[in-house]
């Protein structure tokens, strides 16, 4: 048996190399002979034969004679959306294979970056790219282990440690990607701040701070070492953390043969979808439709939908803190962050489980255990009700339970845990939302009590001699509507006061109507959520309903916040999209990361916001929604030294799609 | 067994009687002997015994000699607040009692309004008050059941249905409060909007358009009566509605022995707080206290919250519809609004559930049987959770499941349905929020597509010859918050974009810091949400955590949404307080109900707005906050003829309360 007859499970174990005592990140051993190669859906995420078959195809092209070939994305390189629906009518009716399958993959060899794209079924490259824009791939779990390594077998570094009385033996290293701040020449370096584990598994409550380590991952060279200052360590006794004996344990108990999933397609009550998984956006809801029981068929609801890029920017600008502004999706991969999800915790009983695979920088493949959870979701609500007294002799409540669908993951970036739901109703509404969880990056210092601060701390004490920073978490989410069709239209719909003219009619003096606008362009369509009161509408204009209203969903936002960093300020520049919630654009099956592919040491100069400066028509045309959900944390004594989840959404509702309630009988 | 042993249970019945076919509104016969009058709580609502003893001590006084003697209110007289604060420390360590017992009662009498003080343990009257302001008391059930049968069996309302076609004994009507629109002088007086029953049991859809009837419901007599058009009448069949078979039907299992209930008192986890019910407000949770497990003492959150006043404009200013300007607390009452909640639809299998009492017309008691349920909530999410990769050796993730305690309760008011909740977190997070159900109130036209509309409708066409009419709902919450002490301050932290000065330093260019502000004031206490990023916190300057951090809860708001009407316009100056959606004043028994007590045609003269316009002082001060929760609705067929439930709400979570995350082991 070869080498590539197996796949190394490891995706756990993430950062876990990260320390002095390294042990090779081999736990687990699968058998590739349980996967078959019968591919079902055009969408289906590379399964495990076809990684290696991947690997096999670049390890015997001219690429692996290059210095240094290491793998940094391997994905479905997308195919044609008109394909796609293509495949997707014809299979309706009968089982039809798509005719191609081919694979994204990037690869950097010899220092510099290539894009790759991969027939499987001839098993051969078919184009080949040198990228020479600015920015780099994502970065790979061997980019993060070795600069720890690094770092940790460094004798300056264990200089500092000693010099600060602490064992290195119990310090863990997480490096971070540095961002871009004006540089006419960037490399691929990372910063590796440090932390002390002594009497504590939350070494992130103990930052061992004024360090700053800055190596190149190319050479793999320490190339700037700055021991700036010392500052005492936060207890470890604070740092620990223990759920308490929880007295209510509860199930969530509903009959599972609901839910129907064959290959990568779920079929639960009035819904079908497909559900993805890669290493960039994790969790992926593709082809979703909705049966309408009045029309006797499922519509198209959405082509496409993930999380396409994050932006957690910390208030700090001091020379340790200041280049703390990730893009966790573009740098890291929200799917190579995915956590195996725990039974019980993460997800109820009832809950059904998919696994993940990806690609590790050898190309061999990762599997992440329960990556995906399904599961109906009742929380006690009502649907619908309505107690009917006016009706002589007969009191009358009708009414439904409430029971969704909610498809999660659940992405743990280092400290930060971002649990993503899906969550599908029988009233046709998609809710989209985060919850927030984990443990906040703090910052050593001085001060035991807030009395004894008078400076600048950019942040809140938290313990004592722990500052847990300022920062905001930006979610935007690649929506790719396709309300009953693939051309819709984005409106408009302000509420605007009108005052009364006619007052003999009658005594008011004001009501508010609805005045709708088809935003025509990019630009036009971009938004400031909370200013003026609006609903934000996808249309299908060439749709109507019977009596001749346009169908349409309408986004729901959650509540207003976009980034308050300046224009001209670096991070801002690589995250202009976060100056608004919402941006449309016209569908580009190469447009899908906001924040541009190559994320790490970005300028910001693929990213949505210049796409958008285009001004593009997107008036009846196949539109994508870009909506950012948006938090600011002021953090506080609760938030630590761990924090109760935080929750934000936003809603996609049936405004005029069906004839009526669609959860009535028809 | 004299006749004030019975109470009559008919509170379900509440329009039941609008109709030709009037049924004695008795369905079910209580004996009282069940009720013991032990008190146990200073807040505990009227129980049965008491509402006989107030109404015979009504009865028994010179009231009864007046003409037309009718109970309009009958609540617990607000006792002193620090009388309550005392006996709860006492109570603490032994049973004492309370050393008084008062209610308010409201009643009519010779066409005036009176406010009288009725002393339990004395059974005297201690105060009597003839009000001699502007509004009137909440409406009876009396005065809308005799007014709906005054219009049916009036000769020109049954030519006006026979002229239609239509047959009177199918005919409902649903008596309105009409507002108030400048009149110099006011009469109670209801409209009386009518309804066609025939086909269908959601008479809702099918308005009989065109007649005005205005009641004058003190001499009960029509005073106008206009016939001016007819319209078509929409189809029953559009109009009918019937649950789709179920597929899931879920259950919610958790072990209700968690929820330990004496009396009003609820104890549930580390919460303890009071559930009362009256006729007003409905449900209202009162003196909330947290255990805090590092201090092991319990600290006091939140002394009363309840909804405080509705507002429910529709936005059609044509002489049948512009005087829709709704506000269901003070002209009718949530409590009296109540729908017993149904087992499995309203509330999941494991609820408990309590009764309420009010009083009649003529003071005798009325049950609501399940007015309120009690239920742990887990909707399979964690309450926190962390995946921990840096420690060597071992991937390890904690938390928690989240299990929350909800108090629910359901106000039909006509066509619409709140399902009101308040929900406790083990995190002490308060989740105060409200389900939007029902029925639309809808306008009949002579329209059936939409393409025939050329003029303004004030609406949506969402059925053939069906406008569901543009409104707004703004519920209007009274908070008063106590944190951890009487004494509390409003704070405004907002986020400040800040220049880096010193660019040696660091090349960021930008951060935000938090800017915190006492408001002084009540004027500059009121807020316009979602303009500019801030925390809204409620802090007690008087305590700090050991770090020195100050102790406060922060309120979470849900999306900004304000009145739009014109501030010079009738209804507005009825409701002015939708104008700002957070308002903060200094706490005063008297002050309660935000539209005023006399919503009925009131003016304005008593809300919210006028109070606040005195400016008081809150700073350190015992401050009760007011939150609205607004929603613009501008239906769509999705909402026809039932609506899928539409949620809203806020929260109140412990910021620097605790001096860590308190769901953790201490």
């Amino acid at each position: 048996m070869s080498k590539h007859h197996f796949s190394i499970k490891f995706s756990m174990e993430f950062i876990k190399v990260l320390s002095t005592s390294f042990t090779l990140p081999i736990l687990a051993i699968v058998f590739l002979f349980s996967f078959t190669s019968s591919q079902c859906h055009p969408l289906d995420p590379i399964n495990p034969t076809e990684f290696n078959k991947i690997r096999i195809i670049i390890q015997k092209s001219h690429l692996s004679s290059l210095s240094n070939l290491t793998f940094h994305f391997v994905d479905l390189e997308e195919p044609e959306k008109k394909d796609v629906l293509h495949w997707m009518s014809l299979h309706k009716h009968k089982r039809v294979p798509f005719p191609y399958r081919r694979a994204k993959v990037v690869v950097r060899a010899n220092g510099e970056t290539y894009e790759v794209v991969v027939d499987l079924a001839t098993r051969s490259i078919i184009s080949e790219n040198l990228y020479i824009g600015h920015g780099f791939p994502p970065l790979t779990l061997d980019d993060i282990v070795q600069s720890s390594r690094l770092t940790l077998r460094n004798r300056r570094f264990q200089d500092s440690i000693l010099k600060r009385g602490l064992n290195i033996s119990e310090v863990s290293c997480i490096p971070q990607p540095v961002g871009w701040f004006g540089q006419l020449k960037t490399r691929r370096v990372l910063n590796v701040p440090c932390f002390y584990r002594r009497g504590t598994t939350n070494f992130w409550a103990r930052p061992i701070e004024g360090i700053t380590t800055i190596v190149d991952i190319e050479s793999m060279k320490i190339i700037k070492y700055i021991d700036r200052f010392i500052s005492p360590l936060p207890k470890a006794k604070s740092a620990n953390f223990e759920p308490s004996s929880q007295r209510s344990v509860a199930s969530n108990d509903t009959d599972t043969s609901n839910i129907i999933i064959k290959g990568h397609e779920v079929k639960w009550d009035n819904w079908i979808f497909h559900v993805g998984f890669n290493t960039r956006a994790g969790m992926i809801v593709s082809t979703a439709s909705i049966f309408d029981a009045a029309r006797n068929e499922y519509r198209r609801v959405l082509y496409r939908g993930h999380v396409s890029e994050t932006f957690v920017p910390y208030m700090d600008p001091t020379f340790e803190w200041y280049y703390r502004t990730f893009m966790d999706i573009g740098e890291f991969g929200f799917g190579r962050s995915a956590s195996s999800l725990v039974p019980l915790l993460d997800c109820p009983r009832n809950a059904v489980y998919i696994d993940g695979y990806m690609a590790d920088s050898e190309g061999r493949v990762v599997q992440v255990p329960k990556a995906i959870c399904i599961f109906e979701r009742y929380a006690g609500d009502a649907a619908w009700r309505h107690t009917e007294n006016g009706v002589p002799g007969n009191i009358n409540t009708k009414g439904q339970q409430e029971v969704n669908l909610a498809v999660r993951m659940v992405a743990t970036v280092g400290n930060y845990d971002y649990t993503l739901d899906w969550e599908f109703k029988q009233s046709g509404t998609i809710r989209v939302g985060v919850s927030l969880n984990g443990v906040m990056e703090t910052k050593a210092v001085k001060y035991t009590n807030n009395n004894q601060i008078t400076e600048v701390v950019y942040g809140a004490l938290v313990a004592e001699n722990t500052i847990a920073v300022n920062h905001d978490h930006f979610l935007t989410y690649y929506l790719d509507v396709d309300v009953d069709g693939i051309d819709n239209s984005f409106i408009k719909a302000k509420l605007k006061t009108m005052r009364v003219k006619d007052r003999k009619v009658s005594p008011r003096k004001s009501y508010w109507k609805v005045v709708k606008k088809t935003m025509k362009t990019e630009i036009e369509a971009k938004t400031h959520l909370g200013l003026e009161p609006t609903e934000l509408l996808i249309v299908n204009p060439n749709k109507m309903t019977k009596i001749g209203n346009d169908v349409s969903y309408r986004i729901i936002p959650s509540r207003p916040a976009m980034s308050l960093l300046s224009y001209d300020d670096y991070p801002q520049r690589r995250a202009a999209y976060t100056k608004y919630q919402l941006w449309v654009t016209p569908y580009n099956k190469l447009e899908r990361w906001a924040g541009g592919f190559y994320a790490d040491r970005s300028r910001g100069d693929d990213g949505l916001a210049i796409l958008s400066r285009r001004n593009r028509t997107i008036d009846n045309k196949d539109i994508v929604l870009w909506y950012t959900v948006g938090l600011h944390h002021v953090p506080c004594q609760e938030d630590f030294p761990v924090m109760p989840s935080i929750y934000d959404g936003f809603e996609l509702r049936p405004t005029n799609f069906f004839e009526r309630n669609p959860l009535l009988k028809q």
